[in-house]
């Protein structure tokens, strides 16, 4: 299960490698980070570079297709080849897949129909992962991959939602960009 | 507040991406990946690689030091310029901080003890970054960088931990090291 992981410039890193760090544990899987271009690829807060593989062209029909999302989907899917590719990938991809903002790509690119598994923000895309590895291999193997990377989430604070956090908190976050990662954290409470 | 993260060959993404995540978002913070030398730095499984942005000579005062784990743990506490660093580091840091197998790294450079904070496997990462997000910077703050990253997490099974996870599930793990990540996660279960 070969899975195409797309990266563009400002993209958020946990997007990406939350859900990575999931399918490439799927017996016999390959994860590959894709982007217009090899090389390395700037995260949303420009602290980070991840290395893209190889280019699009490089590969033009895995198995899984996974969009992150991050400040960088206002370009990225304003046009280019990476729509392009995904409207291409998508004819021959098993699931078609994104985390946070990087929906509104898969949206641009005209795909939010059939085969589509989009989840929330940046971390729920481990959630999402998880999912679909149990569709894909069974619910034995997305269990042992989730014991595998000690997933046992504890968080400290349960303020992971707008339903959720204090109402001061959801105020303060939208008073700072910041903290704003994705859309869908202020939508979700509006 | 300056976040080193110490990458080294054979490291696991998630143990270094998760708490970037959250530590970069605390104000005016800054997230800096190093290694013994600057460049690409290959990640356990081998298909992602991870840039680091200079040496460990270019950041030797870091207030936040975070070793990731990883199989390449072994290679990494057997000797060499990363354990330096970290005594060097860990005598001016606030916080010396691991992730899953990343703690026998801080062993190995005999500074398991004081301001120290060592978190559990992989995505216990996040976890950890919250929590030391609000000794840093309040209550309100982590919160607001939980909200940020929407970190809810929902996973669709229980089975993060030896102790939660079906025993047969615990055993299928045991028995193919390709989900084994962190010793951590046997341990626990022994």
């Amino acid at each position: 299960m070969n899975t195409a992981i797309l990266l563009y410039d400002g993209f958020t890193a946990l997007d990406a490698i939350g859900p990575y760090e999931v399918l490439s544990r799927l017996p016999g899987a390959r994860a590959t980070f894709v982007a217009a271009e090899a090389g390395p690829v700037r995260t949303d807060n420009r602290m980070l570079s991840v290395s893209a593989e190889c280019s699009l062209d490089e590969l033009p029909a895995p198995e899984i297709v996974l969009v992150p999302g991050g400040p960088g989907e206002v370009a990225a899917r304003a046009g280019g080849p990476a729509l392009d590719w995904l409207r291409s990938a998508h004819e021959t991809s098993t699931w078609t897949t994104s985390v946070c903002t990087g929906s509104l790509i898969l949206a641009a690119a005209g795909l939010l129909d059939g085969k589509i598994a989009t989840a929330a923000g940046v971390s729920a895309g481990i959630d999402m992962a998880l999912a679909l590895a149990a569709r894909i291999a069974g619910d034995d193997v997305a269990q042992a991959i989730q014991l595998g990377i000690e997933y046992d989430p504890q968080p400290p604070f349960d303020a992971g939602s707008p339903q959720k956090a204090p109402q001061e908190i959801v105020a303060m976050l939208r008073a700072n960009s910041r903290f704003v990662v994705g859309e869908e954290a202020l939508a979700g409470g509006s």
